[in-house]
Order: structure tokens, then C-alpha cells, then sequence
């Protein structure tokens, strides 16, 4: 698999660069930047229209402001796409899914292949014990982070639900109140502390057994795993949309 | 859901009869035991041809020995049976599937619901994350317990090994080697101590992230739970064999 | 160590007779209970004045209506006593007061020796990390819990604070503000699920590390083996009053 | 407190250089190195005898071979110094001992303050639930790593046997046997997968209770922030050697 890495000198651009090293399936044969870079082992461009090297699929993890250029190569050149980036405007979208018509496009706010899979998993989870088992979702995240709970905590809560007969509420603080746990709410619990780059737990917890799936990030890595694996995936498949739920099946 | 509890006097027909006093929608409406006792909210019969009662299914805790008698009374009637006894001899097994030929049975090793989830989710955990992740399985039982592995951690290495694509290998004891962990073996682990009724986990390591599935049973209750939900599953199925897989729909 | 089990009938009392038995050194020679009952394998007596047989200490599991007559029993015959009863009106507790004046009395409102010493390790770690790092503590109990945190967690909170130079406040809720996580808070996070006995962790969150000291209860049975440690502890001490602490040594 | 950083241009160097500059009770006047690089925010030497800044401790990142010139220096100025350079030869080792009688000197193989505290806590915990637990230590780390179990689990096995009456002996394969666990072994376990830098645990399991004290290193900066809080300890302190466990207190 050839690879045209857009935004390929920022920070995660550098970090699929080095893991695509270490694949034997997946070759970056050029990058394209508007700030180009030293130290990359392919030719960088600041614009498409500068590239020559042929590639199989295009990924993107720069910011939203290459969408526009982008869309207009891999159109032209009828490549697959991955799009990593997020803070896309509404028209940046629509011309998303306009491109959509005639190429495929890999589009996910988390290209963690783990979280996503997590999410898949709860999912099943809650189907099965929901209606016997009270939920907890706990996360921990870094003392400088300013949002409580994380946005992958909500994705979770969602895919949660997604798997039960009826919503539950999130339930952030309980010492204010004495009664007892109703069923239909999900605890949502937020630990902040030191350096911690993400973990997440879904609890699951009936009549004298405990089920708890977990994840655990070390560093912002997983992306560039993931962006890599929707890169193989997107590589042959028909014109349409796709996300991280249609490469893990569920 | 009128149920008839074999093996109502052991130690978890008493804990299958408590738990379906506290459901709205299960009721035992008889017992029967070879040893009959007291203290029970319903008719206790010696054997199956005393029994009064209508019911719609037939749940069996008792030992083998009852099987015959049970499923020569749930055919005539042409009733569903759940078959939670172990130790089942071939000809007993072969009654069995006999009788699922005219009446639905649901038999299972292992009646608990959560770690019956837990395999079929390592096994969706190890179709997708299997190519990148290392897999290492962790239990911990009491110190009483003479065996290790469990069979439930077997179970769940027969599980990771039906996702991925080539089977890999158990491996008990690192301490004595000199070398990197080779792709294809899978870690087993056997923490013993305490009082410790059954953990088990089951762990997806790969390139900074660690996906972990895991189970605790407080107490034996947990198969008290299945059967109960195995028993509402198989009322009004079609003839044939059922097990846990067909009720969490892997 | 011969032991006089006030309170032997009620559900501890029996607890503490199953596990003496498995003990070498402990034996209980008696019994008293208001209401008496049967199956103890030794004589059970309605008050202290009846019983006959001599033993080194006096364990108290009765609820607080028997206090008094203990501890004239107690002084009277220069006894060690051990009461793990809580709810003392304040004339109990000065009476238990005066008492220690000439006898060792060890009393405790947790009995668990887990616990206890959870408490003295989080203390220890607050001194070492506690300027470096971020503490939050988690607990969960079942969903017929009403009071949330438990009282445990209040207790690890207290000895979080007694290791510390400044003391931090607890924080309950984090979703509603928007701000990075101040040095001078610890987040108390309550989960209720299921039949969960009793799970606390406390989190000593640094630069890239992660100190976590937690305790996990499956059953009441706990308060049983420290109670049997603490009448070990006393006999032979001086007059006085004792606690967990004493017997950590912390 | 001024700091005289040897080894400053290495990995480590580098991360204490950064670690310094965000506290504000410490600041790096001069650095040396045998190989000089950029891009540090003070003077660096190639060597000691270079340094014109004063400083009030010298703390050693760099391997053994600069170890006899920071050694004259340190005594000939009466400097403490901290040595966090591991495989020295056995007469750098005598040289170290022999400074210590002019100077304080500190120095451990393992400079992370969670490891060391954990070492002090898990033999707390041995003192007190030792007779009546059973001990297990699991470790977790990449799948490059060719030794097992890890340095620091022998010498968390250390620490627990250094809190029981008699040692106990370890076990690391216990799926060959057929037996009850004995009482006297201590289970080791070593899970290798992905990245992971390096996670302990100790259990504790014990009657219906199980205490666990654990630590997770997220990135080897651990051992840098260990190393300034040394210095910080060592400042001041009379001539000899000092070592992790005085600054915990053990």
C-alpha cells in the first residue's frame, strides 16, 4: 500500500511516518505540508499539485484547512481517502460527503482502533446484561485537562445505550443525595490527575459477578495505528462513507 | 414463566429458588429431588411422575442421575428443559440429544451469563485487534483450588484462538527463558490465594494502548442468574440443542 | 487463647465461631446472648453472671444493649475486652472509658485489619508523593447503599490528609465546571452497582507514574478476622484503650 | 537549590533538564558531559574542571566512566552528591564509599520514588497480613524485553519477605502441579505485551479480603523526578551514604 501522507511534518504526521516504517505492507512514497519539514524519509510538498509520486490512498492528518486541496486531487486521481483531521467547517463537510459519491472516505473523530472496538464491545455488553447489571463508566485523564467527563467517555455512555431497550441518565455526583442507586442511570466518574493520557472503563456490575472492559492510552500514538489500519481498510472498497464501526464489523 | 426446578434441595436449587422469588416474571411452581427437604415456597416431589403442577419449563440443577427421568417427562409433555449439571455420562448425553429432537434443550457447561459474554467479546477483541496486540490471560482462584489453569480461562484462550486467524500457543513460565516475547504465544497466568471466588482477564497490548475484558464472580450465584435467563431463552424455541452462544447471539 | 464471645448467636457471633475453629491458637470456651441459640459447639449462657468457664479475653459482637454487663464481668475478673459493637450511647463510651483504666480494652468502629491497614499505607504514601502528586479515591458498593461516600472512603480521605503538611478538600463532582484540576482538591468518586461488598482505592497520580493502594471486601466475614487478630493483640497488654492503629503499628 | 548536572546531554539529562525548569525550588547553574550538545538553557562542560558556576549538589545521569572525576570534585569542593548511574565497577564503587566519609552521597540502582515507596509499602503490608494472606506479584512490560520477571519485581520480592517472619520461596509455573497452594511460595507472574513501560502489583489475599498495592511507570521520567527529589534530600545532610530508603523514612 502507497501511501500520500498529508500533514505530514506536524506532530502525528511524524509519528505515522515512523510506524509506517516499521509495517512491511505500507509504504509513504510522498507528504504533502504547508509548512514542509526536514527528516522525512520521502519527498514533501506544500501544495498536491505538486506531487508526482503515485499513491493507492491519501491520509490526512493535518488541519482542516488542506480539506479543500485534498479532496480536489484524490477526486481527480479516483483515490481512497482518510481524513484523521477534525474541526471541519459544515462546508468542508459537505464537500466530504460530496466526494463521497465518487471515491471511498474513511471519516472518524477518534481513530483509535481500541476505543472504537471498546465502543463496539459495551455495545454488547449492555444487550446482553443491561437489563440485570447497573453501569458505571470511569475515566482518568492528566490534571491540566479542563473538561469533565472526556468526550470518549460520552461516545461510550452513547454506545451504551445504543445497546439497551431504554436510554439511562448519566449521574455525575451522588454524595448530595441518600437513596438508593436507581437502575436507570449510568454513574459517570471523572479522575484527574498527573500525567495520565486517557483510560476508560465500562462497569458492568449484576448479581455477585462484575464484567468491566477498559482501555488504556500510553500516548496519542494509537491515532496514527489506526489511521494506518483505516488506510488498509478504505484501499479497494466502493464509493460511500465510511467510519472505524464498518472496519471493526460491528 | 412456571417453572419446575430439579435438584430444588441442593445448594443452588435453594439459590435458584430465592433469586426467582425476587423476579416478577418467573415463578417455580414445583420441585423435584431424591432427597426432598423442607423450607421451600413450593411442592417438593421425589420424582418427576408425582409432579401436579403445569409448567413451561423445566430446570435442571440436580446431578446427573435425575437426567433420564427428567427428560423422558419434559418430552411427553413436550416441554422445554434447561440442563445446568456437569458430568453428564456419553449414553446421558446422547438421551439428551435425542430428546432435543422433540423439545428445545439448552445445556451449558458454564451458566454464567457474564463469562459466556466475556468470550464471545475476546473473541470480537481478538478478530480485530489480534494482528497488532499481544494477548496475555490472567485468572485468580482461591487457594484451595488443585488445578491451573482454570477451565474457564481455557475456555476463554479457545475463544481469543477462534478470532484470530492462526491459532496461538499457551506459555506458563517466562522466568526460565532469555527472550523477546514471540507474536504467537498467549501468556496464561494463575494468581492463587485468599478466599478468591474466580477472576479472570483477558489482555489486548498493542502499540500504547491495552484493551482489558474482564469478569468477577462473588459467588457460585452467578449460574443461579443464567438459568434463569437460559430458562426465559428457550420457552417457545423450536426443538433442538441451544446453549449460552445462542442466547448472547455471537 | 481462650475466648468468651458476647453476642455468639447473632450472624458475626457465628462467623467468629466458624473461623476460631479453624484456628490453632483460638478457641472460644463460651458463649452469652440475650437470645440464646443452637448449633454453637460450646455452652451458651442469657448473661455473664452464668458463665462458668475461665478465658483470657472477652470479644464483643453483641449490639450495644450488653455492654454494661461486660464490663463489670471484665474488670471484675481483670479480663481484656474487645469490642468491635458500634452505635455506644456517650455514658457506653465513658464506661468503656473507666474501664480501660484497669483493663486493656481494644475498640474498633472497622475491625477489618484490611482496611486498618489500607489507612496507614495511603497515610505513608501521602508523605512521600504528596507534594508531587494528584490523589483521588474511588470506591463502590451495592445499589441498595444509601449514603454515598461510604464512611471508609471518609476514613482513607482522613488518613490521606494526617500524612499531608495541608490538608485538601474533596471533590464530588467535576462535570459541571470547566478548569484544570487544582493541586489542593481530592476527587471522591462513588460507584453503586450490583452486590458489590465493598471495593476503596486511593490514587497517588505523579509525572508519569501511578501509585494505586486499594482494598477489596467479599464479605462481612473480614470484621471476623480482625476482631479474632485484635483479642490476640490485647491479651497480655496493659490497661488502656486500643485500636487498629495500635496493632498496625503505624 | 543550584545544581551541577553530569550526564546533562544524554536521554536523561535532557528529561531532568526539563523537569528542573518547571520547579521552582531548583535550577541546573552548569551541566557537564563528555559530549557536548545544544540547546540546554545553561553552560555545559566537557569537564569537571571547566565548571565555574557553584553549585549546591552534583547529581550524576552520566554512565560510570565520568564517576572518579565527579568524585574529587564533589569532595574537594565538599558538595553531596547524587549518583543515579548504575554498573559501576567494583573499584568506583569502593572510590563512592570511600567519598562518602567527606561527603553525603546518594545513590540507588532504582531512582523512582513510586518503586521505592512501594518496596516500603509492601513490607508494611507483609508485617501485618503476612500469617494470614497469601502473596502474589504480577509485572507487566513490552515485548522486547528479554528478562523475566523484572529487576523490580525480585525486589519487591525482596521487600515482602523482608516483612515475614521467614521468606517465602517463589513460584512461577504453577500449571504443571496438582495441588492446594502452599502457604510458604509467593506466585510470580510476568505478562509481556506491547509498549508497556512497566507496571508492579502486589496481592495481598487473605479471608474474604484482598489489599493490593500497585504502580504503574508511564515513561522512564520517573526516574528523574526520583533523582531531583534526592538532591533536594541530600542537601544538608551529614557525610555517608544515603540511599532511597531514608528519604521514604523506611
Amino acid at each position: 500500500m502507497k501511501i500520500l501522507l498529508s500533514g505530514c511534518c506536524g506532530r502525528m504526521g511524524r509519528v505515522v511516518t515512523r510506524l509506517a516504517e516499521e509495517q512491511e505492507d505500507a509504504v509513504i512514497v510522498a507528504g504533502v505540508d504547508v509548512a514542509p519539514g526536514d527528516g522525512l524519509p520521502y519527498p514533501v510538498y506544500a501544495t498536491f499539485d505538486d506531487v508526482k509520486e503515485a499513491a493507492d490512498v491519501v491520509l490526512d492528518f493535518s488541519n482542516a484547512s488542506g480539506i479543500d486541496g485534498l479532496l480536489v486531487y484524490a477526486v481527480n486521481r479516483n483515490l481512497p481517502v482518510v481524513i484523521a483531521t477534525t474541526g471541519l467547517s459544515q462546508s468542508q463537510q459537505q464537500a466530504v460527503e460530496a466526494a463521497s459519491r465518487s471515491i471511498p472516505v474513511f471519516a472518524s473523530g477518534n481513530m483509535s482502533l481500541g476505543v472504537n472496538l471498546m465502543a463496539a464491545l459495551v455495545k454488547k455488553a449492555a444487550q446482553i446484561l443491561g437489563d440485570k447489571a447497573d453501569i458505571e463508566i470511569v475515566e482518568a485523564h492528566h490534571n491540566q485537562k479542563v473538561d469533565a467527563p472526556s468526550g470518549t467517555a460520552y461516545m461510550l455512555l452513547k454506545a451504551v445505550n445504543n445497546g439497551l431497550e431504554q436510554d439511562r441518565m448519566p449521574e455525575y455526583d451522588r454524595h448530595s443525595r441518600r437513596q438508593k442507586r436507581p437502575k436507570n442511570e449510568i454513574g459517570m466518574h471523572s479522575l484527574r490527575g498527573g500525567t495520565i493520557v486517557g483510560e476508560h472503563q465500562v462497569i458492568f456490575a449484576g448479581q455477585d459477578e462484575i464484567v468491566t472492559i477498559s482501555h488504556s492510552a500510553r500516548s496519542r500514538e494509537i491515532f496514527a495505528v489506526g489511521a494506518l489500519k483505516a488506510a488498509a481498510f478504505v484501499v479497494g472498497k466502493q464509493p460511500g462513507m465510511y467510519d472505524m464501526n464498518d472496519l471493526i464489523g460491528d
